[in-house]
This record gives C-alpha cells, sequence and structure tokens, in this order.
C-alpha cells in the first residue's frame, strides 16, 4: 500500500516564516497615506498594530524567526497533512499526480489560524490586551478567537448582521472560545451609530464591520486591531504552509510542477505558493495559478493602481490589482473571496508574470467540490473549492495532453458551516455570476479620481 | 519541542482487527429469537445482513483479517493521531498524562465511518445494491452514505423528522455524498404510514426509524440494512482504534492506566478499549471506563437481562444492560447516548467487573468540552463530551493524590455540527437531567414480561 498522506512530526513546524521581498526583483510601490499621499511610515501605523508586526510588514529580511510560543501552539495542528489525491486521480483517469495540503485541519477549519497565533502573541508581547476585527461569514472571527483564547487576551469582533444571523454556528465557534462577538452595524461605535440612524435594518457589510473594528481599537488604549488577510505581514505567517509542503513532497519523492491556490485577499494563495516562487526566482520551472471567482474578478479582469483597502476610504492607499473600492460583489457563497482588491506582494508577482490567474463561475465550482467530497472524502469551504476546480482543469489537461505532471493545491479550509451553499447547489439554485462590463467600467472609474 | 502527536503512516492502518469473543472467559448469552425465544442462528439474519458480517457476529476467531479494499478507504484518514492533551494537562496542572485518539478527523466526523466502510464492502462483495439505514442526529447516516458512495451502492436513510429539520447540515452532507434521506415517519413504508395515520405530526424516533429501514430492507430483493452500533461485528470493525493506539504508545514511550470512552450503543468505546482488555485480561493492570448521561444511565443504573434491541420489539432479544425497551430517554444533546440498552460484549465485560461505569450530567459534562475547546481548541461532539469530563475527572484525581498516571480517552467526534448545544450551555438553559427513579422501575418492569 502506497501512501497517500505525507506527515511531519510536531518537530518538522517551520522555525522560520520565509519573506518573498527579499528575493522579488521588483517591490510593490509603498502604501501611502491616505491624506497627504505620502508614503506610510511605522509610526502611522502604530496606533492600531503593534510594532513587530509593523516592522514584518516592511521588512527586507529573507527569513524571520518563528517565535517558539507561536510554533507551540501551531503544533497543536501542524505540520498539516500533504495528501495525495488518488482516489481523485482515478475518478479522473489522469496521469497526473493531484496533492492537497490540508490546512481545513486546523480547529479553526482553515489556514486563517496561522496568522492569528503569531499575531495575537506579537500583540501580547507588547502590552495589548485586546484586540478588535471584523468578520464576514466568520473564517477569520473564529481564527482570531481562538488565538486570543490560547494567549488570554479579549477579543472583539464585528460580525457582518446578516452572516450573525445566517450563520449562527461560526458566531457559537467564536464564543465558546470566549470572544465577544457583536452583529454590525451596531450601537457601540460612532461608525455603527452612524448607519443605524440612516437605515435601523442595515443588513451590514464587510466595509462597515472593518470600520466599526478600527474605530474601536484607535478609541480604546488597551486595544490594538487585527486583520486576516491582504497586508505582508499577514501573507507572511501564511508561509508555513509552502514551507511544510516543500519537506513533503521530498518524503513524497515529487515536486509539483503546477501550484495553486484560491484567492481573495491572497493569504492562502500565498501561504502555499511564495516559497515555490523562491524556487521560480531561482530558476525551477513551475506554473503558479492565483483562482478567483468570475463575480470578482480582481487579477484577470482589474488594474494594477493605488486604491483603498475599503470601501470608506480610511485605510492606506495600496498598490494592488482592484475592482476599484466602490465594487460591490454578488452575493456569492464563497464570501471569503468577495475582496475588491489583491494583496500588494501578489499583485506585484502576476504584474511581473511570475504568477498566473483565472476565474470561475459558481456552478463548475461546486461541481469540483462534490466530486473531490465523494472521492476523498473531504468537503471543501466554497473558497476553496476554487482551487480544486483548477487542479481537475489541470489534471484534464495532463490527460488530454498524456503528460505526467504534478499538482499541488491549498486545501484553505472545510465546509463543514457552508453545507446551505452545497443544498442550493445540488437543487440547481446557483447562478454563474459574471461580472457586468459596465459595471466594472464604473467601478473602475472612482480610481481615476484618486 | 516534545511532540504533541503521535502518528503513523498509512501503512500502520491495521491488518487485522482485533475480535475479544476469542479472549472472554464468560461470553454473552446468544441472540433468541423474539417469538420462539431459541437462539437465532445465521440463517434468521440473513434476510437482512450478508453472510460475512453474520459470521463475523458469531465467530471466535481472534484476528480477522481486514479486506485491502477496506483498507484502502480507511487510509484517507486514519491511523487518525494520538495527541498528548499537554495544554489541558497544564490547566488542570496535573501530574497525570492526558491522551486523545482523534476520530474526528474522519470526513464523516467520527469513529462511525470505521464499520460502515467494512459493512459496504461486504454488503457489495455479495452483491448488495442498497442499503438502508435509520439516523437520529446524522453522525451513523452520514458515514453510511459516505461508504456507500465509495463502493457505489445506494443509501437509504431514514433520519427522525425533528432531527431532519432541526439539523439540516448533517442532512446536506449524506445528500451530498448521494444518499436518499427521508424524514420519518414517512409515507415510504408501512410502518411510517401507520404512525402518520394515527399523528400526522408525529416528530419521529430512531425506534421508528428503524422500522421504516428494516422494513425496507425485507421488503427489497436488491437491500441490506445496515446498523452502527451496538453488534459484535460493529464492534469488531472499530478495534482498529485500539490497535492503533497501543502502535502510538510505543511511539510515546507512554501506556495508559486509564482507558475512556463515552458509551451509547457501545461502539467507540468498544473500539478503543477491546484491544486493552485483551491486555487486562493477560495481566496487565490497568482500569477502562465507559461513561454515560445520568438521563440515559444504562450500566450505573439498568439491569442485565434480555431485553429487545427496539422499542416496536421486532430485533431479536439480547442479554445486555438495558433500562427496558420502553425507556423514553430525556432529549439531552448528546444523541448517540440515548439508547435504552449497551452492547452485549460490553455489557457482559461490566457484568465481570472488567469494565467500569459512570455516568455525568450535562452542565459537568459541557463544562469539560469547553475546557477542553480553549486549552487544546478542538470542539468536541456533545457524546465526546462525556469521555472528556471523566478524562478531567481522572486527572484531577491524580493532582489530588500525586499520582503521575496516563490517561487516554478516544474523542469520538467533533462538535462542527453541535454548536446549538454550546449555545445553550454557555446561556445557561441545559438541564442536569437525571432519570427518575420511579420511571426507572416502571421500564424496568417491562423487562419481567418478556
Amino acid at each position: 500500500m502506497s501512501d497517500n498522506r505525507f506527515l511531519l512530526p510536531d518537530s518538522a513546524v517551520p522555525e522560520q516564516w520565509y519573506n518573498i521581498q527579499a528575493d522579488m526583483k521588483t517591490l510593490p510601490p509603498p502604501p501611502l497615506h491616505p491624506v497627504t499621499r505620502e508614503p506610510v511610515g511605522p509610526e502611522a501605523l502604530a496606533p492600531i498594530f503593534p510594532m513587530e508586526l509593523i516592522q514584518q510588514e516592511m521588512t527586507r529580511e529573507r527569513w524571520i524567526p518563528i517565535p517558539d510560543p507561536v510554533r507551540d501552539i501551531l503544533r497543536l495542528w501542524r505540520p498539516t497533512p500533504l495528501v495525495r489525491a488518488r482516489r481523485l486521480e482515478q475518478a479522473l483517469d489522469t496521469p497526473a499526480h493531484i496533492y492537497y495540503k490540508n490546512e481545513g485541519i486546523s480547529p479553526a477549519g482553515s489556514h486563517k489560524a496561522n496568522t492569528a497565533v503569531a499575531q495575537v502573541y506579537y500583540n501580547k508581547k507588547e502590552g495589548t490586551r485586546r484586540i478588535s476585527t471584523e468578520t464576514g461569514a466568520g473564517q477569520w472571527g473564529s481564527a482570531l478567537s481562538m488565538a486570543c483564547n490560547f494567549f488570554g487576551l479579549e477579543c472583539k469582533v464585528y460580525m457582518v448582521k446578516v452572516s450573525y444571523h445566517q450563520k449562527p454556528y461560526r458566531r457559537s465557534l467564536m464564543q465558546l472560545w470566549g470572544a465577544n462577538v457583536t452583529a454590525s452595524p451596531s450601537e457601540e461605535t460612532a461608525a455603527g451609530r452612524a448607519v443605524l440612524a440612516k437605515d435601523p435594518d442595515s443588513p451590514g457589510s464587510l466595509g462597515m464591520a472593518i470600520s466599526e473594528a478600527v474605530e474601536d481599537a484607535v478609541s480604546r488604549d488597551d486595544t490594538k486591531y487585527s486583520l486576516g488577510s491582504v497586508l505582508n505581514h499577514v501573507l507572511l505567517h501564511q508561509t508555513v504552509i509552502g514551507l511544510e509542503a516543500q519537506k513533503q513532497f521530498e518524503l513524497a519523492d515529487d515536486y509539483p510542477d503546477v501550484v495553486i491556490g484560491c484567492a481573495g485577499g491572497g493569504s492562502n494563495f500565498a501561504g502555499l505558493a511564495f516559497p515555490f516562487v523562491k524556487e521560480k526566482l531561482a530558476g525551477r520551472k513551475l506554473r503558479i495559478v492565483a483562482v478567483e471567482p468570475t463575480a470578482c474578478p480582481t487579477l484577470t479582469r482589474g488594474v494594477f493602481s493605488y486604491d483603498f483597502g475599503d470601501v470608506a476610504q480610511m485605510t492606506p492607499l495600496l498598490a494592488m490589482y482592484t475592482l476599484g473600492h466602490d465594487f460591490v460583489p454578488s452575493g456569492i457563497h464563497a464570501g471569503g473571496l468577495r475582496y475588491h482588491g489583491m494583496a500588494s506582494l501578489v499583485s506585484q508577482l502576476y504584474k511581473d508574470e511570475l504568477i498566473e490567474a483565472r476565474a470561475y463561475a459558481q456552478n463548475p465550482v461546486f461541481a469540483a467540490a462534490e466530486l473531490f467530497a465523494k472521492t476523498e472524502g473531504v468537503v471543501p469551504a466554497p473558497e476553496t473549492a476554487h482551487a480544486v476546480r483548477a487542479a481537475i482543469d489541470e489534471a484534464l489537461r495532463c490527460k488530454e495532453a498524456g503528460r505526467r505532471e504534478t499538482i499541488v493545491f491549498n486545501f484553505s479550509g472545510h465546509g463543514h458551516f457552508d453545507l446551505t451553499a452545497y443544498d442550493a447547489y445540488l437543487a440547481g439554485k446557483l447562478e454563474d455570476l459574471e461580472y457586468p462590463e459596465e459595471k466594472l467600467q464604473e467601478s473602475l472609474q472612482s480610481l481615476k479620481a484618486l
């Protein structure tokens, strides 16, 4: 019986994160202050982030040591398994080898826990007693709640109101780990009250929840803010995924020709991909593919430009692929991929043609997830299912061409809390949403005014 | 960094199941035909089970080979990790070592998949095209749905109607794996129609769903029935858990003084415990503890007697600890522990004082689960939380006595689909239900009539 699963012991949790800024030939242009339009210095970010994270945002050191207390928590579930999806290969009748890195085994259910633990650690080290954040469907909120619990910090989560009511399980999970979860917009912040004054029945939005969480952090001395994707330090913390995968491919005596991740803000994609980008920059031949929804086609149809990270135009201006900060994505089930922008580092790599991108509509994505659940057993989150679709299509390409390539994708999270989306798919009720050209042009207009 | 997790490669999936009937000094009295009261022969069970499973029910061979196609599927998630719960130990400040065997990583979420895969395999081998079963909260139904999907058999699940509506996620999971799920009582069977004629709004019960599933199997040539606990062959298939754990304790250079599992029908308990009972029978000193709810105290307050396995008195009479087949347990959240009887093999071991039993009420059980989720991250199913409670209490006893004992419990399943129960606990809405003495005496009366 050949192995399906390539496992590493606790002691193999990486001791350093990989910082791709050390190796990129072109770095993305720096963030600009939203008012002065000057590059943002560390001091401007100090009210909301601890200094070590700000330094990680900007450093060009190649390897950043992972503190022992962080590794000690990561090893509760890390190294995650690298799994050869042999039953999927057989179902596709492909000569390709398909592997997935299973981040879904984290207690919070996704890769998000990797950066949550690190962020809470640095906050605790610098005296933060309380952390505020926003969450949509709840993946990030639950990861941060778990991490705060481990380090004994208070956690305040502003959860988009419509999700708060429609996804009660994620809310329960956060509360079980001790977080204080508030439906946003709330009466607890000026930003929330302003929205409620205009629209008492507002369902909320991620942009609104960000505004509440940032206001909460800025207005209290004991509180900092935490973000689950997009920023350089978040992507840095995710590189444990790719670093472990490289060791596991040695065990498997194999090496990927194609590396795949779904991309919303870019952090799970970067986590698997960046250590492989390093190899590519060093001359190794491989393809790296970011996968997004057609309903929010940031890389495939957006432009590379300075733009705000949020609708409310409060964040620094980031150089990135964006659909415009006014962009309102359709209500697809992959909530984690509904972001108008993309991490600067991922954007720059795409601009420099070091990575590829492609977009899929919902039905082919869920069809891939169904096949995966039926062959490998595991049920992917709707976001993750985008990577599954791309991996399957690459394997089918290999079949057609008779090529024995090796494909790996990041299984960023499980779908246990997303089964209503599967119900809708099985009932034939999912729409294959494309973002209409005229709306896209309209939202891109907002960039010209910057 | 010492290891938390003791991992084995795919190739270490056991090659044989351990059959405790080979080593028990006293075997339980044989099942009796419900009408003739004569011991049931293999031919009487042939209409509902395939012959190899019937033989496994009765054999006294010590080791039963696990067929390769079964091992090939088990290795999708097996061997499951044996995990040292160091953060829990620290929180309790106990000198004890606490380990758990994590069966929750199965794609179906619990140990139930171990027997589902084996049962479907033998059915397929003997030409069965379709399998019917019942499910309450859905753990068993989802495991069987997954297994039928892997072997290409149709799966028909009669799901207790109140759960069908209250636990839609488990229903979705079964449907994603291709099962046909019907709310029970249904119009599809005579048994269901009879109930609906009397009470069109019946919420259903496990007993009723069993009747529908058995009728379905008996009335169709292509269909057999499948049961997820209680029977000898089911317990046999679960022994991979304990066999793996023994190998993992060698890696950990440790050995349990106390082995713990929650017990409803008895299968997850037996799965971990039986290989250790073997050691105990061979002279090794260790304690083995079955944990049940005070609301359904089968071992701790029931009697050892012949009784029906179901309310409708259709099954053979089994010699077991029972509260009486008329017993109606309160609506505790640990649905999998609400069974009036206990597997014959487990019952006999308890009668012979080879194992202990204890019962807990809901609030202390959920308090233990909360502490576990906050220290180890992982959220236990309410059933599993009974084992967590007992493990914590054993560790506290060790602390008080200053003893460095080793404790292991079976983490039978995750609680991702049970978070409403945690909500109720956190809101202080759980009742600590005891089964009242007078009701108990009343239900035990039914046994005297047998």
